[in-house]
């Protein structure tokens, strides 16, 4: 961190929990749990919420009720619902919802590009500026995903400068934040510091955000080594949700509980009610039947287990 | 971290899951596992492994084979075992085995102490005394372990001011270096990077350690601010061992092999061999019968359970 501790209106924390969490479980949660989930994320303080993807149903079927779910969301000021967007037929049928804002995706490592979007980085391009037309024509904003960043499961190292050609290709499109995502949880705080040192170098830091999954417990000093290098918008999965399909039972994305309670811990005032947000995860996990990842999630269920043993005696 | 790498013989990591990480299991292990897994980290790359703790047997009962354990222990050129001692009479106890090294301990929380020793802290001093004069007159070292630094489950913050007395009296003693725990694990890396500042303005960084618990998901970010403030010497649990008493599921200690991975990213050559040491951590899991903390060891075993569907159709 620097001298003085970022203020509220610095820190953005993306809940992308019911999105990125949820599309690696294998359980299927009903349209009215996941709408549960939400209003309580929102009653927890989360402002930006990425709530599904309009993906063909057949790739991702835990979120093959993205319109349903979209429909059904309680429209409150102040809060921002995303979804992924795959091509210009997804926004098509995205558009038509109340979800607000959308998000284009890609990977800087060909061969984990060529498996999960089925074309080359190059070929990748017009598709997703068929989006970024289409969403500019309706005045709705585009985030940008660029995964393997930090490493890709087929390639290994992924060299920095694909990244910064696509972020730049991103940015000529019009989209106005890039999510830089360790996809599978291979990074550590030196490439991240060395990485984004390069990145804010050419790109402004307040258009970039720091996507990392906790699959090597790396996510959390990761986001302080982002908050560091002036980075200060964090994805982050209630919970810690997201299951990895290279390593299928690690962990997932960086809990929203963890990051808070860091945050808080450094003096950041997140807005977000610790206790609040818990109760999502114990709700989601009992659905899940398995214990979520959040270090303070678990804690803070422990603590509670043993006042009630406690109260029992 | 500074400019460069700091190199393989800057960082120490020093094993305590065989003594800390074991000590709050209800399942007690038997010797022989013990002494197995103590071989196994040696094999793994680990040379300062904390064995156990001549404490009452009574207070803690899975560490009631310390004298036998401590006997049958391998002995191997540059691996130091180290055990936990309470009084004079603990270290009598040890002082017939092969352990070559001991340690003394108090809180800097007054509530945490008596309740831990049944001492005020002052009180505590004669004690620790006794035993340093008596470990010196032998030829051996003690460290020193000062407990709730960053804060006291009983008293909430624990004033800096607490902890540099206690370190001061420590150095005294004789004590050649202080390991600053974070006993229930709630310190933040601005609160670390904070104290360890002040501290190694007083007294010199390469006589403290870093003593993380992950209960709320911060020991790695935590290990990582030491390195920045030059405090070198951190203490790991082989699968982040370690239960809390405070929050009995909770997690444990810095798992040894979460911390090694992000190090060895890092480019610090650790002497460590990752594949070795989650080994002895399947092997205790096993043994425990529940899944260990460490991300980087439940990852490794998700990608091999991975390999091994994979194989088998």
């Amino acid at each position: 961190m620097g001298k003085g501790a970022p203020t509220l209106t610095e820190i953005k924390l993306v809940e992308v929990g019911l999105r990125d969490g949820l599309q690696n479980e294998d359980k299927i949660l009903s349209t009215s749990v996941k709408k549960k989930a939400a209003e309580m994320l929102i009653r927890a303080g989360l402002k930006e919420l990425e709530v599904t993807s309009f993906v063909h149903p057949r790739w991702v079927p835990q979120l093959s009720d993205a319109r349903e779910l979209a429909e059904s969301l309680p429209q409150e000021e102040e809060v921002c619902y995303r979804a992924l967007i795959p091509n210009r037929k997804g926004l098509e049928r995205a558009l038509d919802t109340p979800v607000q804002e959308f998000a284009v995706f890609l990977s800087a490592s060909e061969t984990h590009n060529r498996k999960n979007i089925n074309k080359s980085i190059e070929e990748t391009f017009p598709v997703l500026e068929e989006v970024t037309d289409l969403a500019a024509s309706r005045g709705k904003r585009v985030r940008g995903y660029v995964s393997t960043v930090f490493g890709c499961p087929y390639e290994g190292e992924v060299p920095l400068e694909n990244t910064a050609a696509i972020c730049e290709r991103l940015f000529e499109m019009g989209v106005y934040e890039i999510s830089l995502g360790d996809t599978i949880g291979v990074a550590t705080p030196r490439e991240v510091k060395e990485k984004l040192k390069a990145l804010t170098g050419w790109f402004s830091a307040d258009r970039l955000a720091g996507h990392f999954h906790d699959t090597r417990g790396t996510a959390l000093v990761n986001a302080y080594v982002c908050l560091e290098q002036g980075v200060t918008t964090l994805d982050c999965a209630f919970g810690g949700l997201g299951g990895c399909p290279y390593a299928p039972g690690a962990s997932g994305n960086a809990a929203t509980e963890d990051l808070v309670y860091m945050l808080e811990g450094m003096g950041v005032r997140t807005g977000v009610n610790l206790e609040a947000l818990c109760e999502v995860s114990r709700m989601i996990q009992t659905e899940l039947d398995k214990p979520l990842p959040s270090k303070v999630l678990q804690s803070e269920i422990a603590v509670a287990e043993k006042k009630k043993g406690e109260n029992a005696d």
